[in-house]
């Protein structure tokens, strides 16, 4: 489904350096970023964009067609995205957290050919996951399927190829998992999603109405959180979040940056000619600065972690899963708190004129302020805590 | 200009309760805010439920028709109609401090016919007077005076029947306040006011082109904090502030709490049935009552030192002139921390679903993040501090 | 058991005005508190001064020979007290909540008595309540009553002349309290309070060794908690903590202007002359000052609150109660917070020149930081939650 | 000066494992710390202990006899010990710290017999620099050299064999910085450091009484801050400091753990049964791991980037000491504001029983809140503002 023009293509990097890459989409993006935040609705034009960049496949590996990156590297290339847009840094994470999910809980000869086919078609896929929603079931009658029920916050779906979906299954408890066409028969994407932040996100509603599932697309071996290995998909998922905070934390002290020294005036009676010198503007920075640091630090370490785990396969142990777990769930805390307190403190240093409607620049604020309530922070504290206190690892579950 | 029909006529309350009337009225209010948001530009039958409301005489003593509200009930009405709808607030706090303008800048002969009038023609003032605005000069031909030139930031400047502006005119170093009628021939108000907070409050430019002043409209006995009492003038200005982001601080939480009680789910792994009895949602409210209370308490009792410093008139002395400055201060940098905090943190007491655009819950951080950046809360601290370190009280001027 | 000689004897103030006196001991005490603290042990001399002070009647009414004071007459002049020697404002404020108690759980027959003697033989009573320690048992054979076993935190133990006490007695679940002489035989002072804060408040253990109790020692008609005016004991425990909390941050700012305006130089650097000056120190102190003020309109809120629910008697209703709680945990809160980060935060404005044992100046941080663990502070954010969330009021415990 | 006999040896380490080293020292200090922080003065067992432990010639290359330890390494001693032990890690810092200066102010005939001599005689090096203390001056008749004059802040000179001094030199601007034997006549080391924290660092007084200066004993080429390179000697400073502040800061956690999990109880009222379950006191720790975490993270990566700037000698260009400088700035903020944090608020999952003098569990916070005031943090931020404003690096000085 990509559009036939791009006002400005992509070329298709021979060397493949994905940050680079990222880097010229991000650049794109950040040109009509106001924009599309107060239109809303699907920047069909963007995820064109990243259709035609390639970057779809950057986690896919190379013998898929793929461009083999390892997780740190994909983390880079969504928070290089956030910092221009933080909804199609989200949508582009999705992308390959949706198809971790078929390497993960499905089996060689399902992902196999998805990969090959996500290349091939630049599929972009969309999610229909929620745990949390349970009005969508799995029915069987003798060997067919069918998927019936909606489905909330189910980002990226419009304009998407494929989906992952979840749905009960009683008297199974374990969610079954489907890797299913979005054009398939029966399913209706809501394009409903009106919200005050990450807005071009498409995160609305699915309907599936009686849908055919043909056995292969239910990813049931090992299935959900079903090894030690599957169950890094959580991790994969919180620590793309903590790198969209990320990246939408640099965009607005980016964006502060140059408004400071090209608008800013000194405040009478601060004593200094220029807002640059006032102490207090300077403090602020600095005090920005380090959180930021501190959240790149740990967010980082995180991606390495990552990479490391998800390289050891099923050889990964509960003990490393956990220290993933741990090491991601401080950087989704630290960039949560990073985000939150930087999208707000920058107006301190822009002053009133930077509220202006047609810079949008609140827009970084809101769009944390949305995705950071994906899931408590508070129950990360609990979780880390639970480390801290008693050297427990964190139990496996879509959230954790 | 009052618009003929109105939807909710407000009957004007015989005995005069300040607080029930403005209940009423942001009631009213309540039901469009967030649409009103969304719009922005002139809430126009708004400002006529205002005008209709007699509230718009409130700090008006009665010999001249008013209300004669100290000015703790004053504030209270400002508060309490925030909590509806930020802007209506700020527009409607502007009104007595343009009133407040003629009184303490101008000559009896001057402010009693416009307080009579106010009240008589229900007129709405509007604001042209930032003096951070260099741009307006007011030019003296013999006995002619003329004002020329574009200010910015004039709140309620659409749809005004008065305005209050400020001009320079060297080589004299005072400012020129002036109060005139909006209509005047020259005078254009831009009506472009299209910023991410406070979005209602026609907050845009004012075009003086070549105005023709008329002397009795030059405020110039005392003037611009000629006098102590004069100098009350930025003190009413900065506990106005206070009162709209209290009230939009409480307005928020309110929200919230209808919210939290009815729609939050609990979370899983929580361990309680009921988002309510989630011992972190309860934690956090706590600390958010705790801070709206330590800030309502410093806005209380900084009416009540506006109000005492009020009625001693030319007798006030600059030590009482000073403590009231002060205990403003105390209250607007409370108010603006709590504020901010409050209005970012409900959102982890409702949840990702409270995101939604129809709910506008956004709007109470948006209207306060803008209208927070009014002066720098860094140098209010500055002064406290000057305060609090070595008993000096802040030298008077348009922020202090 | 006063002390012979005083080096300061307190004129007995005609007009008995507390404050003024309360001043004048608090003087007395400040030029050696460092010592003390050093020290430790039972501060022998300064106890007799608050004895010779006419100050341990103060809460007594006028009609048994007290000083007839309100709640909040009572709380100011803790809080006077702690900002020269929290212990010793922690003893004196115990004294009033021991009276507190024998009125509140007793019969007149009980506390009249009790009252007029300790006005008549300045009694100084102790505390040996701890409920939380369950050691201590009632034991009744015939009508003869015993009391047996440990209490530890029993603050002002030594050199009572009084203790309040508690004593569990199965199968009844009520906890048991009476008033009963510390010399009595079989009650050992241990004389055992060596901690890091709090130092001269000999809040060690008590050993009763089947001490004979006469029956109407026990305080047992409404007893503890058993009507809703006894229950506002905790809260006067509560309220008293905040004005001692609130004193000792008000000392440790107090301190820290003198230092900073009299040793303090500037920072090589800072491009200030003097440190009086530098921007950051001047913030810090804004900063204290705003978080002093709002704990300070807090508290002496509560204690208004409280003088009203007192005076009801057993009028008071449940609602009338529970807001005077409510009121009390936010103070409570709001002076634990500010009394850690300002205790804390005076080094940043004095520099490393401060931190001279001969000083004493970490003492503030260390009284507050033993004293504010009496109760956990998260707990009563919990409750001010459930009232902030859904109007529930506090269920009357030792601690709520 | 090794004192004859140690308690308890530590052998050699054939392999030179600096950190299980390290922990082997630390682990004998832990048993004693408290008594240590209560007697202040110097520990001379314990010096001797570091001395013995090789250690002192951590950061020597191998070719003087030293272990050859890059500075990550020797930083990660430091912050091993300081878990124990805050004073002992500070002056095992300020060793290295000393030895460098020799390196980097000096030429090769100056320091390469100072590094020999240190490993052959294990000589503690001991610290007489302070730059803000003017009073010590360099005199010069003819082509002799004294030094007069006295010194504050002389960490580690109590049991020193060397001092590193400074002195004026009018008219010459610039510092005088000297490696001094501690025996030389004149030289009376004050021991008289009696401070709230820090205690057995011995960082009182030097006197100067016209000592004898022999010129090689003048670190004079390049001279302090003479060459880039010369310049990271404040790097090496403020990165010590850091990691003294993040191993206290850990040290406190990991008392806590121990405290929280065998002796806290179950707050009454929080259902739950222990400690180790209570929401909020999960929480904290949560809280304080990922404050501990982002602080390790900062400082790791500072220590790296220390040992790489290093490793370029005179090739370090500005760029790279700027941003070792940066860097290190960043981890000095996060260690000081965590370490702060962390020190005051594990008492809140430890409870009232934790602040018992036995246990000692305030020195934590005491020694941070001390020697974070070597250099105001509120001036790191400002210099970090203005890197992060506008790429500023900042200008070396003896605190940057």
């Amino acid at each position: 489904m990509t559009s036939p023009a791009l006002l400005h293509a992509v070329p298709r990097a021979p060397g493949r350096d994905a940050l680079a890459v990222a880097q010229h989409v991000a650049a794109q993006l950040a040109a009509t970023a106001v924009e599309r935040d107060r239109r809303g609705g699907t920047p069909k034009l963007e995820r064109d964009l990243l259709r035609q960049s390639g970057l779809l496949g950057l986690a896919i590996p190379q013998q898929y067609g793929g461009w083999g990156a390892e997780w740190a590297e994909v983390m880079a290339a969504v928070r290089t995205i956030a910092r221009a847009d933080g909804s199609l840094a989200h949508v582009f994470g999705f992308q390959h957290l949706m198809l971790a999910t078929a390497r993960l809980f499905g089996q060689p000869e399902q992902w196999e050919p998805l990969f090959e086919a996500t290349v091939k078609n630049t599929w972009f896929w969309g999610n229909a996951l929620n745990p949390l929603d349970t009005r969508t079931t799995l029915l069987r009658e003798g060997t067919s399927l069918r998927i019936h029920g909606n489905k909330s916050f189910c980002s990226g779906s419009v304009d998407s190829d494929m989906l992952i979906a979840s749905a009960l299954r009683p008297p199974d408890t374990r969610l079954a998992i489907v890797a299913i066409p979005t054009g398939r028969a029966g399913i209706r994407v809501g394009a409903d999603w009106d919200n005050m932040g990450q807005r071009p996100t498409d995160s609305g509603s699915v309907e599936f109405d009686n849908v055919v599932l043909h056995p292969h697309e239910l990813l049931d071996q090992p299935g959900p959180l079903g090894s030690i290995f599957a169950s890094l998909r959580p991790c994969i998922a919180q620590l793309t979040f903590a790198n969209v905070y990320l990246g939408l934390a640099e965009g607005a002290l980016e964006q502060a940056r140059e408004y400071t020294r090209g608008s800013r005036r000194a405040w009478q009676g601060s004593g200094v000619a220029s807002a640059s010198d006032d102490p207090y503007v300077l403090h602020r920075y600095g005090d920005m600065w380090v959180n930021l640091e501190a959240a790149r630090a740990l967010t980082d370490r995180a991606g390495d972690v990552l990479s490391l785990a998800w390289a050891q396969g099923d050889a990964l142990s509960a003990e490393g899963r956990g220290q993933a777990a741990i090491a991601i769930a401080a950087a989704k805390v630290a960039t949560t708190r990073a985000g939150l307190d930087i999208s707000s403190q920058v107006f301190d240093v822009m002053g009133a004129r930077a509220t202006t409607a047609a810079a949008g620049l609140d827009r970084f604020w809101r769009n944390l302020r949305t995705h950071t309530l994906h899931d408590p922070v508070d129950y990360k504290l609990r979780e880390l805590g639970r480390y801290a206190l008693a050297a427990e690892l964190p139990t496996p579950s879509f959230y954790s």
